[in-house]
């Protein structure tokens, strides 16, 4: 019913809780109520300790809201005056849907604010040793999402061979289509490719090695923890930097 | 000569100093020296007031410093038992160079740490409504070094058209090279283009058309602000989603 409300949509960042931005500190100390996705991590909610909390993402593997169930629930809550943090895992623009969310709120007026967070697509693989970029090995990266090949193979079938670093998100199960398509494209069946696993959980676990055996890696035992591919290139430098780089979640 | 020299490759996020991360803001105040580049805010450097703070960026379009002399500093501050942070804008690993200099450090031995920080090749696109993935407009995007025709032109004449966002860190004055390369690839000369001039400075300034208009763009007279350029479907949003995003720096 006030004027007061806003909705933020906030980037809660790779994990650690260290690594939430200043901002969405404030906004979720500030919130009467948070919306937040699978990949969250519990310490950021303590920010929120005043605010009615709901998760909103997936429970056992299926989405329990619609994403039309969420922009109408941002949207009621934003017109009821409350201030509302929608808390999405990584930056709420990159493949997080965050636009849709953000279009919903401009359709019906309602004020809204984008809080960009620390992307997973760079940090994850920083945590591991690898730089996205670096001089001498890549100029450029790609970040790819990994889920429809209808969306990732156009891409994938464009990148020159070495070119620069290839990221995708959400390309596990996908892994041996991924690899055909730059194998394809003429990249190095050599080239070092690296999966990340779960970082910062328990059920963490990362596999490097070249580009050709990319497709036949072996997941461990019921891990359904969310990974990225990394391919150029710029993974061989986690041989000289990935034990100091774990320091990152310390 | 004590054993607990730290030597911390920190991003300071796109400007506003509410993007710093806590870890950042962390290891600001704990610092005993901060080496910083251009970019860097002001603000950012208030939160380490007991701190040695060392400009080591451009003067007058040059480096006063080269990539081996910050890199000598770096070791030797860290081989001092100093708590060094080295604060870069963005993150240290998106063109920052923080894997050259974490290599430096790996080599010498001396205890380092990664705080990635939040992308200005993410956050300054959303700052003006741009997200750089979006359902039904873009599964995938890819920054891109603008600053050497020999690095982004093997990159750029790959990229599938309107297959993902294309995002030109330093590619102000190298705008018509960019823009041709995508054209002459079979990009639409009708597809939404942006430049996105000093964010969060006074110099700020913005550009947005067709890309067939990138390349004749005419900068402001005696700007010199550091410009993102972006391309694709994505940039379209900001029509619908500019003015509440622009927030972001509030």
């Amino acid at each position: 019913m006030s004027g007061t409300g806003l909705v933020s949509l906030v980037g809660a960042g790779p994990g650690d809780p260290e690594l939430l931005t200043v901002k969405a500190v404030r906004r979720l100390t500030e919130a009467d109520l948070v919306l937040y996705d699978a990949l969250v991590e519990p310490a950021a909610l303590l920010h929120a300790p005043r605010a009615q909390r709901f998760y909103v993402g997936k429970r056992c593997g299926r989405h329990a809201f619609s994403q039309e169930e969420i922009n109408r629930a941002l949207v009621g809550a934003g017109r009821r005056g409350r201030r509302v943090v929608r808390l999405k895992c990584g930056d709420p623009f990159v493949l997080g849907r965050g636009g849709e969310e953000a279009l919903a709120l401009a359709a019906a007026r309602v004020p809204f604010e984008i809080v960009p967070g620390v992307s997973s697509a760079v940090a994850v693989p920083a945590l591991a040793g690898i730089p996205v970029t670096h001089r001498g090995a890549a100029a450029a990266f790609a970040v790819v999402s990994g889920h429809s090949p209808a969306a990732f193979l156009p891409v994938l079938e464009g990148l020159a061979p070495g070119s620069l670093t290839v990221v995708v998100l959400m390309g596990l199960a996908n892994r041996a289509r991924i690899a055909a398509a730059l194998l394809g494209r003429g990249w190095r069946s050599a080239t070092p490719a690296a999966i990340l696993a779960g970082v910062s959980t328990p059920a963490a676990w990362t596999w490097r090695g070249p580009l050709a055996a990319l497709g036949d890696v072996t997941v461990p035992d019921g891990s359904d923890a969310p990974a990225i591919l990394c391919v150029g290139e710029t993974v061989g430098l986690a041989d000289a930097l990935a034990a100091p780089a774990a320091r990152l979640s310390a």
